[in-house]
């Protein structure tokens, strides 16, 4: 296991320590480093808490900062937070407009934010909830409510953190972020694993010469298993699972998400937004905001995602609001 | 190989592409998709050019923008960009204040480059050179002009951006980013090489176990090889070689990057960042400004760097200006 760490145990916990020595702007509450807030909360705006599992970033803590998210509960790696790290975090960060919870789709923390929720509830402090499930390789058409949430869900942080800062009412939030929701897909392709340190073994094997099409995040079964295909035979595939769900007849206007899922250089995220914005145009759509990076990565996964968020008049002003986190500064035009 | 192309020589133009279409602040000049530019000239201001090899991304052309540079001239992977081309950048970006080239110390790129100049001379066009030369593991001290330019560019792009912004001559413009260059330090460490796309094998091997502390970005020998040490350990011993050639006696603030080399997860330079800001502090430095995340890179390369700059009353302010381009968004606090 070739990593940059000391005692794999202690791995989260240091990786926090040196994210609240480098960034002033966000704190942890009381003595658990788990529990990620920013510092200068807005009175008045609705609140929202995400959190999941180490070993994604940015993702999730990375999202939390100015017309972004306020706090996040922090787990370790690919573990959930804990319903009371989420409800610490809870208390914290509201300001008495009530709390949005927006994390992904996955039933560990489904379970501890529920029950967070539930505790706050009795505490008078109102919650909501809205999950990401982007990811069209987790589940068919019909049973997108079984869909794990992947890099779309920066989309949904974006919206939801926008809507907030214009002092939306939570209900208004909610209603705003559940339309980008339904209308956000991602389909990813890994190309190697990663390592949880604490296992220090790979997630999980793969020829040299296969990739896995429609893989989630930490390594869940994909749609297909094959020998790696060029770059735009390969988007085209993964793309066409998109347009099976999209059409851009009378609604144009898309955002683009390019996620680099950790060891995938830049340039090969480049290579794909290339093939990918051909396929776009000759649907029809309109590329109006692009993103490409790292946005919610395995680790040292090799591999990539693309995220389509199809857009209206509500959504696109939303999406083109700046923000300004330690780790995703978006300057609007 | 296991990468995201189609036919590897048309990589570095594919990958061109995409940026091109994502990014529309920039453009290329004429046909020449290496030939790097912002659309928006400055009137009156030192146009500032840098260029190398691709591969390297967000280096060299990710840092053209606002308050930054103006155009880059962009190579093949881990190739100099020709003359031709950088005269092409020069021309196009000149407002008549000179051209500073500021680039990194490989013989290549100082070939094309003085080449360029020349010719750009002729055309009664002023060019003046600063070259990044911050690879302290690349030649001892008392032969610092033998060194390679590696991570720490990204403060002299940052001074020398900002310094030209506020429309300071091209001497002064010279005279800051020289002192910038002066004043900062890198040390790298690579635990795993890359592959460049045309020659389709990793450009060395390294044990399963083993790390390599002084590696240039391109794979050049460092200074030491032997077995991965936890991450504490291993800091100390890079941060020996920054700390024997500064001292935070009388001026203590510093500037610190932390550079992933590409496969390295953001959560392990956390960790890194962890330890050198405590290593810092006892030596009494008092750190002013931080970056971390991937700013040079040697496409798929595990590994990082530290870089720290020694600031002093006039490059601090400059390091604190905000900038923005499609790859680095710096906000002022």
């Amino acid at each position: 296991m070739k990593k940059f760490i000391n005692n794999p145990e202690n791995f989260v916990d240091e990786m926090l320590e040196g994210i609240y020595l480098a960034h002033p702007e966000v704190t942890h509450v009381g003595e658990d480093l788990h529990c990620y807030v920013r510092t200068t909360p807005v009175k008045g705006k609705v609140a929202i808490v995400t959190g999941g599992g180490s070993g994604h970033l940015p993702l999730f803590l990375g999202y939390v900062g100015d017309n972004m998210l306020d706090g996040a509960g922090v787990g370790g790696v690919f573990q959930s937070p804990s319903s009371e790290q989420v409800l610490e975090v809870t208390r914290y960060v509201d300001q008495g407009a009530g709390v949005l919870y927006l994390y992904g789709n996955y039933s560990g923390d489904l379970m501890n934010f529920d029950m967070a929720g539930e505790l706050a509830d009795l505490e008078g402090i109102e919650t909501a909830t809205v999950v990401g499930r982007d990811d069209v390789a987790s589940s068919v058409v019909g049973e997108e409510h079984k869909r794990r949430g992947v890099a779309g869900i920066v989309f949904l942080y974006k919206v939801a953190g926008a809507a907030a800062s214009a002092m939306k009412p939570l209900a208004e939030v909610v209603r705003l972020t559940e339309k980008a929701s339904a209308r956000t897909r991602t389909i990813g392709v890994a190309l190697s694993p990663c390592i949880v340190p604490e296992v220090g073994k790979p997630s999980f094997e793969i020829g040299a010469d296969e990739m896995e099409i429609g893989m989630g995040i930490h390594g869940e079964p994909g749609i297909t298993r094959k020998k790696l295909t060029p770059a735009d035979a390969l988007v085209d595939e993964m793309m066409e699972r998109v347009l099976a769900e999209q059409s851009y007849d009378t609604e144009k206007d898309v955002a683009v998400l390019i996620n680099g899922l950790g060891a995938t250089p830049l340039e090969e995220l480049y290579v794909i937004y290339r093939r990918t914005a051909q396929v776009l145009e000759k649907a029809g759509a309109n590329i109006r905001h692009v993103f490409i990076g790292e946005y919610a990565t395995s680790m040292e996964m090799a591999g990539a995602s693309i995220s389509v968020l199809q857009l209206d008049d509500e959504l696109e002003p939303l999406i083109a609001v700046g923000a300004n986190t330690p780790f995703f500064k978006h300057i609007a035009r």
